[in-house]
């Protein structure tokens, strides 16, 4: 190696902080099949049995009545809804296999479907934890902060929610603040919250302002998605349903996720779990496309196991990892997009921490998963967000991404040549194969910590949660805001501000 | 669920181990192609080219003589062996598909090949380390608590060599020690080291004792294995091949692992380490097939990449997937067993040697390894053999096994009486088909700690590497050596007795 470029390397080491580039998020893996086609079958003809038969609760009137339109069984005293197999299936065919979710910065916009791979940040946790600060209840602060950390991380493809509950903003304004500093902190797409149709309807508004779009631009434009949890078992509840609503009567994209914790809210094994799932998926799928045929859904699982000892859910387990390969089997029997997670039930960033998230990332990858909510930063059964875990999780999706890639056969990468010149017992090291290639040769890691003992020893043995508290600090406080101009961010204000005077949302 | 339930539970909960039974190591998934078949053969292709035109140094006078009267081309001034490609051929075409390794206790005997995945204790670290001690030079008691915990973990198969080098005992008898205390502290099958002839010879004797055979029957038996490091590039060593031809004459195992560390020992491109570790897996296993055609041999593939920046070896790469998928196929081109590793940089037993290490098992395991050496217990690139990074590994086996398993969809586990019973917005806790089954339906974890935050907090907040100190203690505190007969252990006292008094391993 010559001087010169040995001093490049150095400079470049000095920095804490470096990533891969903005990549389209791309499957690589053909998915890990878990079940057989016989299989599969059994749970989906035993779906549609049960959604014949027993059907599901709607608590909606309005939701009633449109499937009853349809000619759906529905029963307004016990909120049953029966759906004939011909007719959920009719429905089910309606959702396209893949979308465009746009960024109000084009480059950021991304696909979901087919063999696109999205990266989403953690949403909604209630507590938000970072190294020098420990644990505390999130708040305005740290839901910028970690809106600013997930900004700079380019392995994070969009938000999947609020990365922390800001329970010091009023609840009824809340949502007013957050999206316009998704937009202003950020320039990548976001979901919308579906607690009721008002929010939604805030956040289409505030992002037809970011994009520039007139009103009747957003039915040809998918601009946002929300999130649609089943109160498993067997239970889609008003407020959620409002929220559908008003996302997929404007086109915008809804994921449905039961919420199926075997052993609790669905049965304690897999299959009983898988099937309860599918059922769920299907029967809040069909309402998305009763709404409006050909809008975007979004298949989701979420199903995991509980710890039996403590009733506490569990993440990471080969029960999660056998169930995201599944319900990637499942979502593709039936065309529509993929949703999985990165979850994990560690209390520390710890190995366990480490471990749980791998195992999940490697269930939802191999299992196909367009989407990954939860990507980065979730961190004890999602009850915290974590700022270190934000940079553990960059690392381990960035591996992921990288270990998945061709190798490049091509005739001068074998450096036969250079075989040839080092000889028997000699190295690579100074070789013109090598000084040709050394500075972009090998995935450049954001976390680990290649020195060896001593000089690690030296530098006072930081070890990896240490280490990523470091680097978040150092992103943060390098963050630039993307630009934004000045006229959308006057008209987000003055929504804002009207929408505050009056009230925000009445029933919150 | 039932209060006598309950209290089974929670008695069971107070033991701080509880680990999956012994189970057959089986392969369950379809490991991941990320060659092409025309990337296969054209890798297969400039093999037989190399080894043709170019060759490789072969250093030893008899393993040179033996090759020349089968064909092949010797230089004996440059120690340059060229194989003809026929030749090459039809030597790599008499290794077995598969065999059986024997341990002295049958039930821990092994199948190596097929769709056969054992797992094998770190080998060779010049350290260990644990919490409380931290981190030494290799000793001997260390050496024998390691193998003591290795023997107590279920998911270890094998040893894959001394866990650590006991360094305070001397060079020249140290394997007559070791290898008492692998038989008489363990009843599962070991390692065999190849620095020269002799030690191979002694340990195959003693061997022999504690399995109670006639000489003879050895050459009928695989009961031991050693590993030929490729001093890479393309150099194999004296001392080495001494070792292999006492091996291979005898009819055991051998495992040839080329040392490619791509940029240092090998190209700095994932294509020419492949190629140059093909090349020379390719000579050592035609070696072994030369001094005893049908012998049993192994492909090792031990590639990674160096840290260009400091030179230091990396592991768990993105690299070291792509490399370990890679190496699976070819194994599987030559139809001969394949071994990987579960490798790692990291200096501490935290989030970085997690994923490092879940990141090399996923190429392993996913790559369709039949052996994964350094499977528990390795750190910090191989320098240190960690107490707490064996259980830390033991986690990780454990579910990778469970998370391949094939899911149940008899009639039964689908639960659908049991979703009727528990209804919308239920919960299956108290459901028949959840207490008949919630004491054995889910993975039962050795090291992750699933309490709430709250109850983690008051237990004095242990992360992963306090918790796995905690269970290498008790493990060890309750440790008892397998039953071993009184005959047996005189004859290998006597032997190492004798072997002592004559001086060990003169040459040493």
């Amino acid at each position: 190696m010559t001087q010169k470029r040995r001093k490049k390397v150095s400079k470049r080491s000095a920095s804490l902080f470096s990533q891969s580039a903005w990549q389209p998020p791309q499957i690589l893996t053909t998915p890990i099949e878990i079940l057989t086609p016989d299989q599969i079958e059994d749970i989906h003809n035993r779906t549609l049995s049960f959604l014949q038969t027993d059907g599901i609760e709607v608590l909606s009137n309005s939701v009633q009545s449109l499937l009853k339109s349809l000619g759906a069984e529905v029963n307004s005293t016990t909120n049953m809804v029966k759906f004939d197999s011909a007719l959920l299936i009719d429905l089910i065919s309606k959702a396209p296999s893949s979308f465009k979710l746009h960024a109000r910065n084009p480059q950021r916009s991304v696909n979901i479907g087919g063999n696109s791979n999205v990266f989403m940040t953690v949403a909604s946790a209630p507590n938000a934890s970072d190294l020098a600060g420990g644990r505390r209840p999130g708040n305005y602060e740290d839901f910028k902060n970690l809106t600013r950390l997930s900004q700079s991380l380019n392995v994070v493809h969009a938000f999947g929610g609020y990365p922390v509950e800001p329970t010091d903003l009023p609840a009824n304004t809340r949502h007013l603040d957050c999206i316009n500093d998704l937009i202003t902190l950020s320039d990548k797409a976001y979901r919308l919250y579906a607690i009721g149709a008002q929010r939604i309807r805030d956040g289409l508004e505030m992002t037809r302002i970011a994009h520039g779009l007139q009103d009747s631009d957003l039915d040809n434009n998918v601009v946002a998605f929300t999130n649609i949890n089943i109160n498993s078992p067997l239970r889609i509840d008003g407020a959620m349903l409002d929220g559908l609503v008003a996302a997929s009567e404007r086109n915008q994209a809804v994921i449905i996720t039961p919420f199926t914790l075997s052993g609790a809210m669905a049965p304690i094994t897999l299959a009983g779990a898988l099937l309860q799932q599918n059922i769920e998926a299907l029967a809040g799928i069909a309402i998305t496309q009763a709404v409006r045929p050909g809008s975007p859904v979004v298949y989701g699982c979420f199903t995991s196991n509980v710890d039996m000892k403590s009733g506490a859910p569990a993440f990471g387990t080969p029960e999660y990892v056998r169930a995201a390969y599944a319900g990637g089997q499942l979502a593709r029997r039936y065309k529509i997009p993929y949703r999985s997670s990165n979850a994990n039930a560690s209390n520390a960033v710890d190995a366990q921490a480490s471990y749980e998230s791998s195992f999940s990332l490697q269930g939802a990858i191999m299992g196909g998963a367009n989407i990954i909510q939860h990507a980065v930063g979730w961190l004890e059964g999602g009850l915290t967000a974590s700022f270190e875990k934000m940079i553990l999780d960059a690392e381990l999706l960035q591996s992921f991404v990288e270990s998945q890639k061709p190798i490049d056969t091509s005739e001068a990468e074998f450096g036969i040549d250079a075989m040839r010149q080092v000889g028997p017992g000699g190295h690579f090291f100074g070789t013109e194969h090598t000084l040709e290639r050394f500075e972009t040769a090998f995935y450049n890691p954001i976390l680990s910590d290649w020195r060896n003992f001593g000089a690690w020893q030296d530098a006072g043995a930081p070890d990896a949660l240490q280490r990523a508290s470091a680097i978040s600090n150092e992103i943060l406080s390098q963050y630039q805001p993307p630009p934004l101009d000045d006229s959308i961010a006057e008209a987000l204000n003055a929504f804002i501000a009207r929408r505050k005077e009056e009230g925000g949302v009445l029933d919150a």
